[in-house]
């Protein structure tokens, strides 16, 4: 049996962007989402179709990674208090509703913060793991909140692409499918782009038995290779967004978990985000063959937050 | 000592949206952001610059209407467990940092459903407000988070129109002055815009003492004519967003509570946004003359919710 | 196939309680519970031993009933903050821990309020059902709480007694098996007794697959019969508790659910907890003879609440 | 200006049970309540009276130290949604209400668990402090709640003694003045006791206003001696309780803080209960001259945690 290599060997010689945008940085590949990029974005809008990416939430059935709560909502007034003579209406009859919820914070569609996740006792750029501790000093999701990401994205649709509905399980994939699913959906990938990949998954949960969806966690998706993580860092991939749990085939074939998480969120600062719905856009742009559009996205301002939700906008 | 009026008669003569789309609409006002107008929104665009507009959740001190309780976030897990020996890295070394949140869906920057205020026992497009009960079965939010709201947007900069950094509590201003800061701002509210109204009020908190700014509370704002109704219905306005908690003087002049949500909210299905923090936005707009832009903003998908947390998103 | 009978008619000729205390009471058969009887009970306590009869909260697998969500647990602050810096300790050089809990109320060991549960539109005493909404005004755990629940208990093993670690799913037995089971304890259910029933299935919670466990969910437990319920009229029984969620066999032979609660709770006011832990206590029993033992429960004074968690004491 | 002294030095001569059951115990000075006291405790009921010392939870103005939350509780369904159709009721009519709470454990009356506080990195019984990461791993609450806690009890009402309705914010008290307020009250301390201090500070909160109550927050109480320190240790002296939020006057003398918890909690084990109810018993232990009853408190058995909410009773 083969030893689990350390990420520390795995990605000895793999890019990052520790101190490209100096020390104080804590929203790495966005930086690539520079103005000028986000004019060519504004310019990939052409029939002004609007698109929400986010899922639902508080339905008692959200899509949540094993372990993770599903939210609670309820409400704290409503117009039964007023019909039972619990409340008044206010001067002039204006009654209200309103609610509260407890969730956890990437327990629907979200932004990861950059801190999110290490290895080596080391977030990315450089700060001690152990200042995530309580709450996340640095890296948290609240500075890629506050810049928001707004830029050109290209849909890539894998599932589409392998001719499926759903990729199986733990399917993997990696650049070469990538690129030829780009090329076959004759869409450019240019430098600084966001990508949205769709494997079918999150899409598949609201008509699959939830026993059988969780049996053998495991996802389909991107699996790292040396080239993927230098094609990342080449081209500027400024975002990863997926309509899977974890944005990666969790398990790669070494053995090591989460190394996509490790080589493009710690090691590049591409920001990553999680759960999207992607199944209505994907099918227009099959329909319309436009598989490029505006992106615009900013999860909640959670102060000291891991990850924050968001309901993303595709413009197309 | 004259009597309140009722809403039922303050509004007799208030034009409403109920049926114009169907009688199952939920949306209301946003149906103007049509593919054309969202078109007419991206050429707004012009030099790339991005403005997130949400207010930081979960730092103890957050701006919410009296009532409501602070948003408390906790992680659930972080580096230091791991340092204790209480939780072991995955397969390759990653390790991870999770949270929780339990807050008002209200709590901060956020979309009103359409149903979140009513009178006359009636919501938006007449449906009953029972239908609150327990969650809100119609016009939720939900039906709005997933249409998005995108179209061209107006700052109307209230407080620096009226000199201050602040208005005064309980200070109220109409159309009139809504149209004269347009022509000092030099800038055109077109049919179908989104207006953004700047009071001062949000930004101030963060440096008020909390005492002070809670006594005797009452928000500068709009206040509601019948020409102002007409004027939102005849522009049709698709969506109102304010520094401010209830987005408008929140007692009217006739003594009635929260008229403009029964005007416009109930009657017209504008969507409201509360609590936006346009402090950076105002000064940019002041400094480069451009007071429209495109604003792009999806609150969270919350089935049956009140309202939901959103984080918009200005883009010039 | 026959009808379900109603529980008006069901009920028809059984015993209620309402006005016997007052119109304004609110805790029901807990009125049994006289000084004298407290002093019965204390002569009861004979080898100064002592159970706790609470379960487990906040451990990730509570026992719950479907649809309720299991409690969530997090530090709000503990050593590790001190450890990075995050937090200084006072003026000497204490430090502390402190957390934040989310949970249904009647998410583990609890007593219901008397308006709980109801039929016909009205609760306990003839408080009307609507009174309910938003927080029970009436019936609510509250009085119970302010009350107390001492009194002299016995606890009727029916597990030991039929010779099972646990019952069947939908295991039912009526009064003959009680009282056989008192005789074969050889232990006198006096008048304001309180009466503990053990089935095991709590315990076996923890033993068994969470999926088994709740397969075509169904507890044994008492079934409501008209002899029933007028022995625990006549008795006095103050309250009943027991290690399931429900207290009773779910559905009765007549295909009506919860009919105890409605004759018990509803129409005499006898206050109901669930989720007991009996083993060890049961075990005990089993050991020294003695089935009887002065018991002291007090659940929290949750207003308005329709439950809250105790952790009764169980004094031999 | 005289430096504080650290806890090290100030209890360095001072007495600790650590050791005393066992390297594994985690339930400290409980251990003196033996079988035998119990059977002491239950002969001290004369006349049947019950009282529960916990305060009203979720009333939206409960009291809680500085820097804790209000607790929220939610019906999450109650009779409204059966009125508008939403729900219908079980086979037979059965309807029920059910709710949610969000809180902190130690937001209400409570234990702490022996772990809740300390000194020098270490807890009692000598288990390093970064064993509370997460979760308390030894001496949270589960033990005190497994355990339970009932023995004979001694009011000993301060505020009566000192002729006042309250004590002033931050009135120190030594063990002389409860010694004397012992004698006043004709009431023995015998070894192994539980004490009940009241102050007057929990019943206060609810007539005063809440900034005046909060205002420079110091609380009346016990103030740390090493005769105090030594007198509760030969004395055995079980449990602490009293109407206060921290159980001791805050602030020492020398200027340390929670001082009393050091000594007592830390190093003896005495078990903490805090914001208690005590008024209505004063009342009538003052009416009958009788100051010492059966006391039997269990907490809720959370796990892992620094505390958990708790309604003691009182049996005289």
């Amino acid at each position: 049996m083969t030893e689990v290599p350390h990420l520390t060997d795995l990605l000895a010689d793999a890019p990052t962007n520790w101190g490209r945008w100096g020390t104080d940085d804590q929203v790495g590949a966005l930086n690539f989402l520079t103005a000028p990029r986000v004019l060519e974005a504004v310019r990939a809008v052409r029939s002004g179709k609007v698109f929400t990416l986010g899922t639902p939430v508080g339905t008692g059935n959200d899509p949540v990674w094993p372990g993770r709560a599903q939210a609670q909502r309820y409400n704290t007034q409503d117009k039964s208090e007023y019909l039972v003579g619990k409340r008044t209406a206010t001067a002039g009859g204006v009654e209200y509703a309103d609610d509260f919820i407890a969730m956890y914070l990437q327990g629907t569609t979200h932004y990861d913060g950059l801190g999110h996740v290490w290895f080596d006792d080391t977030l990315y750029n450089s700060y001690p793991a152990e200042t995530t501790t309580g709450g996340l000093t640095h890296n948290s999701v609240l500075p890629i909140a506050e810049r928001g990401v707004v830029g050109r994205a290209v849909l890539l649709d894998m599932a589409r692409h392998f001719g499926k509905d759903v990729l199986d399980k733990g399917q993997p994939f990696g650049l070469d499918d990538l690129l030829a699913c780009a090329a076959a959906q004759q869409v450019e990938i240019t430098k600084g782009s966001i990508l949205l990949i769709r494997t079918g998954m999150i899409g598949s949960f609201f008509t699959r038995d939830s026993a059988e969806y969780y049996a053998d966690y495991l996802e389909p998706g991107l699996e790292y290779s040396p080239e993927l993580g230098r094609w990342f860092h080449e081209m500027e991939i400024a975002s990863l967004a997926t309509d899977t749990m974890a944005n990666e085939c969790t398990v790669h074939s070494s053995g090591a978990a989460f190394v996509l998480h490790a080589a493009l969120m710690r090691n590049l600062g591409v920001a990553f985000a999680e759960i999207l719905s992607l199944d209505e856009l994907a099918s227009d742009c099959a329909e319309d063959g436009q598989y490029d559009f505006l992106y615009a996205a900013a999860p909640l301002k959670v102060a000291e937050a891991t990850g924050a939700p968001v309901n993303p906008l595709a413009i197309k």
